[in-house]
């Protein structure tokens, strides 16, 4: 296939196509990847040696499941759960890689996935296939979050042709997870899209356990759909309002948004959107008054991170993130059973100069 | 003076100055004002006839008192409420006439101050002088607020030169004020900076209230700073998450960021930092939770004002606020002792569609 075939694109767009890409290396291997959409392509999307790696596309959202759902789907739904870490594609051009959501080589998920997935016996059978999975847990250098995890683990919640992005139709994807032992995210099983009771059921379950939400799809893995809980909503905000200087006001904004109308669809009563109500809230003014108060004792404020690996692995993934224009700070490094932990923060300076300036009893014009 | 000079522009930037007026005429009479600030010159700097009326310029504000008054202040500084109602600026060019904060005459508020304030007198021992004033209460086509005023009053707060904007000291304004019977702001003395804990002491009294703020002055006029009441933030979110979608996040979020920092300042413990975050959060949800259920029933959404008059005072602010682009829906229109009381609503389009879309199913991607 013709390259402007492949992006989708007329043949006189091409030029402009090619100069929307970032040149990179990874040991010595050119590649380059769109660091955002361009044209209908995806974000993420990467070119390297002589093919391509399609950007995982972004999944629509709807904000009221009743009538969303039934409007969106004309046919049965899978229901699975969305997990939150992040979302990597595994593809193998010349050996197997791991491309993060803008489409950058992380060396550190490229080892990892390594280490937990039989790659080699996948794409043995599929090498024209990639996999799309998510890293979570607690020992993650870009979202961590609490799951039933040591450390950092991926979950494989999609297979897709390579070059053109095409999914796998969802059932035959499970199963071919299953068969070589990846795991995968928890399965809420195939419901009707007039089923608005099981959805809501399984949003109840998830906001219950503290988890981030659900993802829908046709049977043929082609129409997602997504619906995020009250308590991602609030670990959201949480995160931003630690950092409000450093999160975009519009991703502020749509959480409360989502929240409004999670309350016009969810809660039962006015004690339940008061409720509702003071969780966000406290989500946040808590954490900002906490990060000011850090500014004012002169600690460091940032996202903290921990990491575990080999030696080299810790090393690689430090600079990496460097490379990316990241200030960061080790606060603490140690081994345990032949193995290098960092804790680091990825130190947020806008954040800290800002409350630095009204601390120090600087002015704003609004 | 010289156009040049008057504007405190150099001759070469004369015509790009120029070109950022929007003409408008008022009942024949042709004016032009300043949308947005340029060169340095204040949004809502009005040409008219062969003179100027300059822009009220806009005060800065302190996030924390203590460091911030001792830093902007270098002496005694005086405190007055700060009121939450429109601002005007009466100037006499032919005629006396009220211009908002854009540089509008407004047909209503020029009628009720000359009803109200004894301009004749006024302008003819101080024929280059402007009044400036906040109009409140609740009988407001702008900005209605409870306030002890019946229907829509005048507060003289400054007095400054027409064309220059330089303003009197402070007691040769209040006096002044004081001799032509003109209402003033609530006076709360005048401190030294140092005296964190007076000016503390009138916020924590006007919060209680429900009020605005204070601004805080130089003796000379000169320097001008403001601080707001926790009762104020929650007012404004509560304003603006009721019409989510028709209000900037910048005003969102300028709020949220202000209720940060007067938590680390005023808040004695963890309990009284809660239960802020409980007012906030309550401040947010609920208003947008009625706005998505008054869509869902069909109702109209915008702010709703009372105004009241002569029929041709009302008839012309009606037509006044459509020439600014203004939809406007009249709920209930009556007389009562021989004037004209409308109910009106400022729809907002933008809001009820975005609502209307979530409502239906619609998707978003993000």
């Amino acid at each position: 296939m013709d390259e402007a075939s492949l992006f989708g694109v007329e043949p006189e767009e091409l030029s402009a196509v090619r100069s929307a890409f970032t040149e990179a290396t990874y040991r010595g291997l050119e590649y380059a990847y769109l660091g955002s959409p361009t044209r209908g392509i995806e974000r993420g999307t990467v070119r390297i040696a002589d093919t391509l790696v399609r950007g995982y596309p972004s999944t629509p959202r709807v904000l009221m499941l009743d009538p969303g759902v039934p409007t969106f789907f004309d046919g049965p739904l899978a229901i699975e759960e969305k997990l939150n870490g992040y979302n990597v594609r595994i593809a193998h051009v010349g050996e197997p890689l791991a491309f993060t959501r803008s489409g950058r080589i992380c060396p550190y998920t490229t080892r990892i996935a390594r280490e937990q997935l039989n790659l080699q016996a996948f794409f043995a059978a599929h090498p024209d296939r990639m996999l799309c999975a998510e890293f979570v847990g607690p020992e993650n250098p870009y979202t961590p979050h609490e799951y039933d995890v040591d450390s950092l683990e991926p979950r494989v919640f999609d297979v897709r042709h390579r070059e053109t992005g095409r999914p796998m139709p969802v059932k035959q994807r499970r199963a071919i997870a299953e068969r070589f032992d990846f795991p995968q995210p928890d399965w809420f099983g195939v419901v009707d899209p007039g089923d608005i009771e099981s959805i809501r059921e399984a949003i109840t379950e998830l906001d219950a356990r503290g988890r981030e939400g659900i993802v829908m799809q046709s049977m043929d893995g082609r129409d997602l759909l997504k619906y995020t809980t009250a308590a991602t909503h609030r670990q959201d905000l949480e995160s931003a309002f630690a950092l409000p200087f450093d999160y975009g006001q519009e991703f502020l904004f749509s959480r409360l948004i989502r929240e409004g109308f999670q309350a016009v669809e969810f809660d039962a009563d006015e004690t339940a959107i008061r409720e509702r109500a003071h969780g966000l809230g406290e989500a946040i003014l808590e954490p900002m008054v906490e990060t000011i108060r850090a500014v004012e004792a002169g600690e460091t404020v940032g996202e903290r991170h921990t990491v575990r690996g080999s030696d080299s692995a810790v090393g690689e993934l430090l600079i990496h993130l460097e490379e990316q224009g990241l200030s960061i700070e080790i606060e603490a490094d140690r081994r345990q059973g032949g193995e290098r932990i960092v804790e680091f923060v990825k130190i947020s300076n806008t954040t800290r100069d800002k409350i630095e300036h009204f601390l120090a009893g600087g002015t704003i014009d609004q």
